[in-house]
């Protein structure tokens, strides 16, 4: 069913208690004041508010109400909502606190069934409340927004109203604003979904603390980034975050790397705090057409262009220096002293026209500008922005600025505001704003889940059980052959070669090593010989159901490769370089499965040791390509094989030519 | 010679055109804008500006003038100076530009000359002048800023008209300013020996983008932070940061990890951008007295919380959860529902009451708080404000704020600003000043150059001589023997015990392992010889001198160790854990010499392999004290021995119990 009508209603009733102070009063005067034009009370006395008439249940009431938002107490919320489904209405905004948040979970399952059967969509419960500035909406008890093009999605209500406060007092304008609350029946996933299709929406924000169904999420995300720009703040980052977001919403915040590689997969940029997110939005119709990462500084001092190029170079930018043709022109444009290596410093005599021409210059070379004109409080800053807007608007790239200090500074600052340069606090944000829309670029997009299901009838596999599946997948393992005797082991040695590694085969030993079930190098048939009746000693008191011998693998740079389940967002694979040290560094990169080849390639060169790989001391680079390779196949694994639970392939060799996987261990689903 | 003249002049005459729109002109405007009594005007005409007489030199002006600020052309400075000094003037501010930074060095050595000649002590030249709020007096070009007990060291006269300007439009009150520019006089070393004495000074904002006298620098920083707290901004600090220092001041930037390490060894705050510094001064007086690292975070809503926790845990501030006491105190204040884990969650219905009797219970147990009051448009914030005010003054440590949205927001925000508890823009940022603040309990102190200097009279050092050199400084080597025969090595094989190691001695070969000149793991008598002739085989046709037989040493962790000696700030050492991993990651870190212990121990703990030298999969820990101790004796060689150029201990062998420097390199100054 539709949920347009909980965006555009016609008429809205406010369900609650109108005496003065209480909710349903505060909300009648934020419709009102927001010049919602058709608002009534409903309430058991029948009690009017304001211009607001009032009637005691919905079938009193005009017959034009297609909106209930209610403020009254828990305990009366389904009469109300059968009251009003019974009158037609089919959507609803429950404000009222009071049910799975606070132990009540039965309550709110009433609701859900009752908004079920007269098929009535709803916002919360215990929220506060949606905005839709497009038709003077303004349904919560939160600031009054500006009117835009930015629609926000909040799971905190208060952080919702921070967000709106914020465009009440600046120049960010909101479209839509939903903070939904306990999300019983919309949430997260669905209002993305509606946010993504609706024209009136430019970019979305979404404030989350968690997420329930992962892949859902997921695909309303990627969804919603091929259309138009998703910020995301997601909070409990931080182990004390975790503990706090559990508390605050009784779920389970899930492992926040992996929340990491979802939003990058599906091409959403995740920032940190409101005030990086305030700034974006506030840029995002400038800035929204960032086609790369080279960021040229034109500035009028010195020492703000180095703290700018600092932090351009901290978040990732680029600020590479001009062309030699770029900078014979520049030459020409500018006085002797001027700096001409990015940051172009047009020195304390710049001219508004000299601003002007050295924007044009840098963008025909550069993705962006930041411009920075730190004046004098005896000056005017006016004919500046000036000249810059014009350069802006004449070169179509995003262009920022940072302008401080002048006789007429706010004009000039709102000149360039209106003019599609938006003005940042600090030139610094400006670059944290353009880091952030770099991001928009990766999107890596492999969104598909649909895989031919293959069903393992055991409760177990056996080493070699495992590594023939791996096989078959096109994952490339040492050769192996089971063998029951002595003698049969003799017989794989010589078909496979010399050296080899003898295993021992039973099901109850689990770590071979630890009880010298692994014998390695042997070169001759006395060695297999040996090696079969001393595993067969270790073996025969258990369950000893003979050996495997194995190739003896040339060993290469050691990589680990993994993948285990997130309860949010399903197979994750893992990768890192082996060895201690990654161990002791934590240096494991962690992607949503299942991985593109451009995803492999981009999680192996994410771990910090990438450089061993690509070769050091002068030694050339391991095969990086069919490391990928095996981390596509291994990706898709948990697809194809649903009984499976994890794996690990530890160690893999990355040699200079191939990659071989060592080790190979599944944990089937209990 | 006193300064004070500088920053407490009895009259002052701005020497230059005051023609309309000439800088004479502004600067007088400005000094007269901000009360300062006594102003006269110097200009070859003897032109008057507004109030201000005028004269055609000093001589003919009122004898009590004992500053000149300068604003002429570069080519009329000296003349001015010398006419000034001529008067008894023994101050001057030379705004002036074109000197060395325009490529006119002996124009500055004309007006240092002049200076020294007449004892008069300057700022400038090329700056943008200077302010001491206490006295009304306004040297300078830039904004005038609101009064106050901050005061501001900077090489641009742009960033300190930033925060100068940031000061008239906010609540930060400044008491001194200087733009020392191209500092031919006065640089910061010595404007912050001057503050660091100043009673009018409570803390000291700089921005440095080079230093030239490092350990003079050091010297006064620690001097200073004795005193007060001091916060840098040092640019510069990216490759392409660098580039543009370069191009700005003509100076090359210092690595950027040495002033990192200088500036921490001092007790002096590094931030990254105006804004942090901003906030930092700003809450300067409440916040100067943190103790340590745990902060308590109380809010009236769940998501700032979170965001908050999160952002603490980033910057290295300590969440923990609340005792079982403190919980059940809490319990007792507070509804059901609030959050009692940190962040205390007293809900939106929480009551000022409440927040007052909150902060105060947890500052029992914390070292600072950070209150969050999320309002409605609504409701009130000031009672809140007042609550929190008082419970902050009871309790003496640190609070700040983030308050927002509320009927009388302004007032509440004004109320806990004037009464110590400052209000951030958000409470991320009140965490990022907390996390500055608990650094300044860092410094290591250790600034002490004072050794007995020991010369060395020679070209190089053979290996068994720098080892006897480390010896003697008490660093574990290695037992060795210089042996000329082979009988004579035979002999000191037997001193010393098999195994051995046997190497050539032989000056002209530097890379002994890459030609075979060293033999491993002998074992006997017959090895020894074998070893000795093979050696001499390998050294004879170039300078054989004979072998070191030197004991086989236990294997440890690997960890390497470094002396050099840097431009600006002299001997560094440097710290790392062996092998390739470390190398590829860059995991090595630098501190400025000499190390006292605890910076030692600092160094070794800040690496990130650091859990492999505490013991990783169960293994005991290698003897981190024997570590730290070999560090503080390496870090004071370079003082013992100024001819000594470069030390490299690779690899030294850390052992449960000692460690042992396996193989020493001296590189002497040439």
């Amino acid at each position: 069913m539709s949920i347009d009508k909980l965006f555009y209603p016609k008429a809205v009733a406010v369900c609650g208690s109108v005496s003065a102070g209480k909710l349903g009063a505060v909300l009648i005067e934020r419709l009102i004041a927001g010049n919602f034009k058709k608002v009534y009370a409903i309430n058991p006395k029948g009690k009017g508010y304001m211009e607001t008439e009032g009637y005691c249940s919905f079938k009193d009431a005009p017959a034009d109400i297609d909106m209930a938002v209610i403020a009254a107490p828990a305990s009366a919320v389904c009469g109300i909502l059968d009251d009003a489904g019974n009158a037609g209405v089919r959507a609803a905004v429950i404000i009222s606190s009071g049910f799975s948040e606070a132990g009540y979970a039965e309550l709110e399952q009433e609701v859900i069934a009752v908004c079920k059967k007269h098929g009535i969509r709803f916002i919360g419960p215990n929220c506060a409340g949606m905005v839709n500035t497009s038709c003077c909406l303004l349904a919560t008890l939160e600031a009054a927004p500006s009117p835009g093009r930015i629609s926000i999605i909040s799971q905190s209500g208060a952080i919702g109203g921070m967000l709106m406060a914020a465009s009440a007092a600046g120049s960010l304008g909101i479209g839509k604003f939903v903070s939904y609350g306990n999300g019983a029946d919309l949430n997260a996933t669905e209002l993305l979904k509606y946010l993504a299709d609706d024209n009136d929406t430019s970019a979305i924000a979404m404030y989350l603390e968690n997420i329930n169904d992962g892949r859902s999420f997921m695909e309303a995300l990627s969804y919603a980034t091929s259309k138009k720009p998703v910020l995301i703040i997601k909070s409990g980052r931080s182990e004390g975050g975790k503990r706090a977001a559990m508390s605050h919403t009784g779920s389970m915040a899930g492992a926040d790397a992996v929340y990491d590689a979802a939003f990058s997969k599906c091409g959403a940029v995740r920032v940190e705090s409101l005030e990086e997110m305030l700034d974006v939005c506030g840029a995002i119709d400038s800035v929204k057409q960032l086609e790369g990462r080279r960021v040229a500084i034109v500035t009028n001092s010195g020492g703000p262009g180095v703290l700018t190029t600092d932090r351009c170079e901290k978040v990732g930018l680029l600020t590479p220096p001009p062309s030699e043709a770029l900078r014979a022109k520049l030459k020409e444009l500018l006085p002797p002293h001027a700096g001409l290596a990015n940051p172009f410093d047009i020195t304390v005599e710049g001219t508004a026209e000299q601003y002007g021409k050295v924007i044009e210059a840098v963008l025909l070379e550069y993705d962006a500008a930041i411009v920075i004109d730190i004046g004098t409080p005896y000056l005017k800053a006016l004919p500046v922005a000036t000249s810059v807007a014009d350069a802006a608007k004449k070169c179509g790239k995003p262009v920022l600025a940072d302008f401080r200090v002048g006789v007429d500074i706010d004009a000039a600052v709102c000149h360039l505001n209106e003019n599609g340069v938006p003005v940042l606090p600090s030139s610094e944000r400006a670059a944290d704003v353009l880091a952030n829309m770099a991001k928009f670029n990766k999107a890596s997009g492999k969104i598909c889940f649909d895989f031919e299901e293959k069903h393992i009838d055991k409760d177990f596999l056996l080493e070699y059980e495992s590594m023939r599946l791996f096989s078959d997948a096109g994952i490339c393992m040492p050769r192996a052959v089971f063998a029951k005797t002595a003698d049969e082991a003799v017989l794989a040695a010589e078909q496979i070669g010399y050296p080899v590694c003898v295993k021992i085969v039973s099901p109850k030993i689990i770590h071979k090593s630890d009880v010298g079930g692994v014998k390695l190098n042997i070169r001759d048939e006395k060695g297999v010989r040996d090696a079969f009746d001393a595993l067969y000693e270790i073996g025969r008191e258990k369950d000893f159901c003979g050996v495997i011998v194995v190739e003896m693998l040339n060993k290469g740079v050691e990589v680990i490769m993994g993948m285990t389940r997130d309860p949010q967002f399903g197979p994750v694979v893992a990768f890192g370089l082996g060895g201690i040290y990654t161990e002791a560094l934590k240096d494991i990169a962690i992607r949503v499965a299942p991985l593109s080849k451009a995803e492999a390639l981009d999680i192996i060169s994410s771990v910090k040791a990438y450089k061993l790989l690509k070769g050091v001391r002068g030694e050339a680079p391991c095969d990086i390509e069919a490391l990928a390779e095996m981390l596509v196949k291994l990706s898709e694994l948990p697809f194809v094989y649903p009984d499976i639970s994890e794996i690990d392939l530890n160690p893999v060799f990355a040699h200079k030519t191939g990659a071989v996987a060592a080790d190979a261990r599944i944990i089937l689903k209990k």
